[in-house]
């Protein structure tokens, strides 16, 4: 390809996305994402071409979360050239954006002298997120151009657990005293001079800074400027602590339908706000970890793309070993039964099928309960009543499937398909009734250790559906194997 | 327990949740998940003992969130009968809260006559909302009561595909042309006498009701009355249309922080807006359906205690069966190799063990993959990168596997605990390079068959784990068998 022409695809691709951006960007047949990627083509197109003049004039038309997309989608030294062409009030706004571990990449490319300055430029909210990533020399610099109040507000934040709501607590919300009228509450706005974007109301305090009650901004707007704010206060507000997990925060978000929410301590003194874009982000982010988790490896903590080869083959290596190592008890477990097989070969071979259905009915219950615990649909307490219901449904199930093994035995040997042997009713036997135990069993191991590790405080998404399986396989192999004794007893003495 | 003393107990129960509630709920050690479950349990005392005018008493005091999460957890009977005692203020809310299901047994068991009487205090979002769950006759009534203008627009909303942000569109934003001034809209708001409380903007209009930008509701606050509107605008704001998918949506607000988002037609005319309410709620239903359908069963639409047994067993049955029917083909593949199982016992032993490391090995990758798919990190064009980057995976992860497993072998006939016979070389060398394969293919298979369903237009959370197992267990036999066929035709000739 000749450089013009490329170029002239360049400039086409580059009007391209410059009439979408000017057109409300989603008026075309395009969606956002659709969007985003081009926009990352571009910039990449730019940056291999080394076209920096013009890499940083587009970067200036980008939103900020998608300044972040596009870094976090560039390879390091791509995305070391990209930061290096924002301004320093753009880098300090994508800096809160990204994900820990780009974040941290970029920190650690930069001189300690740029980053005490960009730190300088960030509100305490975002310093306290993103501090965990500074070294505690640059951290110490940053706190020389704060106050005592803001400092000591940064490192409680930064202090509280990675998933408490306190974590991700906002200070800029318009806290007011119980005596304020409507009109005070607009003088005192309009002297502040700004508005945080993530809080849709103030919050009420008695002269203790006990909160008293919340008032939707929307309120100033509808009633007289006299009116006392105590008259607006939201009756029973929704009220979180710091040290409230974001699951239960998120909950309560989804359930009243919140924008903010006020944070306060143990003594109903207000410590902050939190807001829902925070927590729409922990619900996305914990979605993830729970299907990760529920598909047998650690929580990637980071996009597929941007988790290291290495790191990820240790991340899924360590989980893919531990489930190995029990999976041989089922070597162990079928060499108890080795006689038994080298006298009836036939049973070798439903072996798959036996361990698998017990595998899938104990995912599929395992999915179930542990979903409704994370959604707080079911409770610990609930546990007896589960157990019934699925001994219920592992019979029902069982009785199901083992007709269908039944009746195909007995039809592939009728119609000539396979040979089983003279003794295919008692092999069809064997498969029909081990598999309402396998699947019974199965259904109940699934369901009840999610109970079993929600009641010893693990994360019930870590008895990964796998785990549930290989649990299951081993069980599945004795039930199997003693039907056959059994049942056999009679037929081949 | 006598009487007395029961109603003792319950007094206390009530006090004490009253108390609770008065102290704004969760400034105790409660989190608000569990003063639910007090609420509900003090509910359903009072049903049991039909102390009707204590129960609409309490009733009253609830939020309407929490009446629907009562609703939700009781039984049909002891539902309708607190059903019954919600005034109608309190049900039209209430029903707009409530899942389909809940919501739709409430709606057959009322006479037309009070349905209708209820939808007709509905607003138009929330009335568009429940209509899918009304008749044709009580929707013609309800229709009576409102303008043509309204009726269209119900209608259209109501149209719109179910897992689509028109769906959830609102109507009660505040329009306003772009030629009014900060005092105008003050004085417009003023006049309406209320604001939707999950909109936090206006939409700045021309003429022709194209969408010109978006002003934030604090902006009012912060500016002078002469202010023009549109020098308030958000430049480049985020615009959707109806049709687009609640998924790429949610994507929207989660990047950018939303708390609302006007929806615009193909020619930027303002058809209505989407609040974050509504988009948190979809992120939690399509995380639960991908985690149900990735551990194998139809997404349940509902809590896991509202789905009445017999359908929770269809829903379950019908893909055990399907995967059941996939994995006789195991039995089918083992035939095949039964001489060779009756010749060498052994190697039935580590069937097992093989499967369900490919199965593993299969459904880690494909829970990455279906999560990056559904997130947009990874895109379609992305594919032959993760090919390439799954194989390495994949024979790395084998070669692991396949080394712990010979010396698995190796190792216990070295300490006699388990005798393989004369030819344990060759099962530890046909163990360990069966796993290989095996795991490669698994990886292989879990990562690609997303990619494929997702280029079929197919959910690729369908291609769940218990699905790529199935595939891969009888490949993984194959893989085996041949493998040691290969190795054994020396040693056992």
């Amino acid at each position: 390809m000749n450089p013009t022409d490329s170029d002239a695809r360049l400039q086409a691709a580059l009007g391209e996305v410059t009439s979408l951006l000017e057109r409300h960007r989603v008026l075309e047949k395009w969606t956002r994402s659709q969007v985003a990627g081009r926009q990352r083509e571009v910039v990449e197109a730019l940056v291999h071409r080394q076209n920096l003049a013009e890499l940083s004039h587009r970067l200036r038309s980008l939103h900020a979360a998608d300044v972040a997309y596009i870094l976090e989608a560039l390879s390091p030294d791509d995305r070391a050239l990209v930061w290096e062409q924002l301004t320093d009030a753009a880098a300090v706004q994508v800096l809160a954006e990204l994900g820990r571990a780009v974040r941290e990449d970029l920190i650690a490319r930069m001189p300690a002298r740029a980053l005490v300055g960009l730190c300088a430029r960030m509100d305490s909210a975002d310093l306290a997120y993103v501090s965990e990533s500074l070294s505690p020399e640059v951290l110490e610099e940053v706190y020389r151009t704060r106050s005592a109040g803001e400092r000591s507000w940064i490192e409680t934040v930064a202090a509280y657990p990675e998933d408490s709501a306190g974590r991700l607590m906002l200070d800029d919300y318009v806290g007011v005293p119980d005596s304020s009228t409507v009109g005070d509450v607009l003088a005192l706005i309009r002297a502040r001079g700004q508005l945080s974007r993530h809080l849709d109301a103030l919050f009420v305090v008695d002269v203790r800074n006990v909160l008293r009650g919340v008032v939707p901004m929307r309120a100033l707007l509808l009633h007289e400027l006299a009116k006392p704010i105590t008259d607006l206060v939201t009756p029973d507000p929704v009220v979180l602590r710091p040290t409230d997990r974001l699951s239960s925060a998120s909950e309560a978000f989804a359930r009243y339908d919140l924008v903010c929410a006020p944070l306060v301590d143990d003594r109903g003194k207000l410590l902050g706000a939190l807001a829902v874009d925070a927590v729409l982000d922990s619900v996305n982010a914990r979605a993830t970890k729970d299907i990760q988790k529920m598909g047998g490896l650690e929580a990637l903590d980071a996009p597929y793309d941007q988790v290291p080869f290495w790191a990820m083959v240790r991340k899924r290596g360590g989980w893919l070993s531990a489930l190995f190592l029990g999976e041989m008890l089922t070597a162990t477990a079928m060499g108890h039964y080795e006689a038994e097989i080298a006298r009836a070969v036939v049973l070798a071979l439903f072996v798959p099928l036996i361990i698998s259905s017990g595998g899938n009915s104990g995912s599929q219950a395992a999915s179930l309960i542990i979903r409704a615990l994370a959604l707080q649909e079911l409770h610990l307490l609930d546990w007896f009543r589960v157990f019934r219901r699925e001994m219920l449904s592992g019979l029902t199930l069982g009785a199901g499937l083992g007709m269908i093994g039944f009746l195909r035995i007995i039809l592939w040997q009728g119609l000539h398909l396979t040979d089983y042997g003279p003794h295919v009713l008692h092999v069809a036997a064997i498969v029909c009734f081990s598999l309402v135990g396998v699947v019974c069993f199965g259904t109940l191991a699934g369901s009840m250790l999610p109970f079993l590790l929600h009641a010893l405080r693990f994360d019930p998404a870590t008895s990964s559906a796998p785990f549930v399986a290989t649990l299951v396989d081993v069980t599945g192999l004795i039930i199997y194997f003693q039907v056959a004794a059994l049942i056999l007893r009679g037929a081949l003495v």
